[in-house]
């Protein structure tokens, strides 16, 4: 019995989890789901975006899937919340694409590893005059965490057999927080003298990525960097329909599409679950089940590639839970 | 007479900054070129990245314009100086497509304007410990500078005829700084009840500018934003060598081609003057002297379309006085 919690979230949040879940269930493996609130739907009933049980449930099961949440004007996102209590250091964010899909290229395939604790997301934030005229956001680097992220990319390349480690900063501005952040990673790579490490400035990638993106394997980078680069990559392979990501630490992983709760086509039942489903197969590799990830990225690939069930932001008219049975029709026949 | 303070600057800088001057001479009109220092070239002889001469100049002149400078590590860059010292406090970054270059998109035609004097280019940096473990940068919003920037995109908007600006900030999790930008756009944007305003999250920003970019129309946002945003979308449409910039202050104007100043390359004569080129057109319209750029720009234009003289960036051999010596050409045909 694998104990997961599951955050369905707000709008489309809710129609992707329902998907998801019935992928998972497909599988020759026992699930235990614990369905857990959060998001701007709870506030509007509880006054808060997420509530103790949610984060308890996550800290006390093996992994937790989450749908998307509405920001609530005002608070601080229930993700972000999320991240710093299961202390998930590393947004893991692979860029993938997948024949079937039209893209702008179509043989991409490398990961985007984010910090997630700190750097512009650590919330440290004032005013410097009553009238609020002028605000202040600390972006906070420590040693610590650049360390921690930078072993966690070099490990990953060790992992998947790849070869080259990209750090992406701003050193050049950002001498302290940036210069701290690239002088750990060459630190770290010391250890790694097999894997390739360089370095490159956050302006310089986000036009390489859409010149030269073959060019990358594994790209570590800032908090907010990876949160840009990551949407700018999933746009090069058919976008945040198809994105999913991983947040990971020691003892804990959480499993996330990367697109939003998107409001505008909520309760259609139109949104894409695929980023939702591939988010599924994320967290059974970091459980280990190795076996079934791959069988349902298999059998995505396969839907995918057979171009007869698409969803609206793929060019079909297919529902979420049409897209969601072909995948599953396609585990069934593995 | 108009009298141009020009800085060339290091490697490719300098190679530019002569195509430029030439394309300027070509024209039907006086210009009087003060030759000004600035750069890595400069520091390691001198001890500091730029002398208090070149800004004296750049302020009594009526323009200047910059080729490029290498980074020297920990000396703030003497572009970031100029931009304070000059308070050219709009940086505008113009992102067309050109027939005749191979890019994603051939019928772009948007602006970035981005703030910058201030955000994360404020250089307020400290270390948390002795140790140097923990490094902060602080990003600095104040309401005037948000306020004097909304104020420049939207009379943009009715300079230029355009119908939207788009507001681009991370306000989710920057509540307080990108609070105050975002409230500060709306504030503004009610004096321009005819031009069309909205605002957008940067991840989803990257992201759109790969899969949408024609729905842009004027790009504001902070500084770093800017320049990562302005980087990718030059990606989009044949990349650094051709993309111009301008560095606007209410008396001042600099203007810069995007890119840097490309070591690698540097002293083979193969750099692309194209940007730099741009770069001065932008300046003569800044000066009120439309019809000269109008000229430049039509004859770059020409010579793209035409195919038949390319530096190497553009797939072709040609050397940087090639291409610039076929713009004076077409510039003598009209
Ligand atoms: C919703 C938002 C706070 C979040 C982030 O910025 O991290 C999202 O954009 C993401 O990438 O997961
Ligand atoms: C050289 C660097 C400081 C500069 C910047 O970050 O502004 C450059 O990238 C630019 O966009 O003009």
């Amino acid at each position: 019995m694998i104990k997961v919690t599951t955050i369905p979230g707000d709008g489309i949040g809710k129609e992707v989890m329902e998907a998801g879940i019935a992928v998972l269930d497909a599988l020759d493996l026992n699930f235990d789901f614990i369905k857990s609130e959060a998001g701007d739907g709870y506030f509007q009933e509880n006054g808060n975006t997420i509530p103790e049980e949610t984060l308890k449930n996550a800290k006390n099961s093996q992994a937790t899937l989450f749908g998307a949440i509405t920001s609530t004007p005002g608070e601080r996102s229930p993700i972000i919340t999320l991240r710093k209590e299961l202390d998930a250091f590393a947004n893991l964010r692979p860029i993938k694409s997948f024949e079937g899909i039209n893209s702008l290229y179509n043989d991409l395939d490398f990961l985007v590893v984010r910090e997630n604790t700190e750097g512009l997301y650590s919330q440290v934030e004032s005013y410097g005059d009553k009238e609020e005229t002028i605000a202040i956001s600390e972006r906070i680097i420590t040693k610590k965490a650049s360390e921690r992220i930078a072993r966690f990319a070099f490990d990953k390349a060790i992992s998947d057999e790849r070869n080259k480690v990209t750090c992406v900063h701003k050193a050049n501005v950002l001498k302290k927080t940036d210069g701290l952040f690239k002088r750990t990673f060459y630190d770290v790579a010391k250890s790694y003298p097999k894997i390739k490490s360089e370095d490159l400035y956050i302006d310089a990638v986000a036009m390489y990525l859409i010149k030269e993106p073959r060019s990358f394997d594994i790209i570590v980078t800032t908090n907010l960097f990876g949160d840009i680069l990551s949407d700018e990559a999933a746009g090069l392979v058919g976008g945040l329909g198809l994105a999913p990501s991983g947040n990971i630490g020691d003892n804990n992983g959480l499993f996330e599409p990367v697109h939003g709760s998107a409001p505008d086509i909520a309760g259609k039942n139109i949104s894409n679950p695929i980023a939702m489903i591939l988010s599924s197969a994320m967290m059974l590799d970091f459980l280990d089940e190795n076996y079934y990830a791959n069988q349902i990225t298999t059998a995505v690939e396969n839907v995918l590639k057979a171009r007869k069930i698409a969803t609206p932001d793929l060019g079909g008219t297919a529902k979420t839970m049409d897209l969601a049975n072909a995948v599953i029709e396609e585990i069934n026949k593995q």
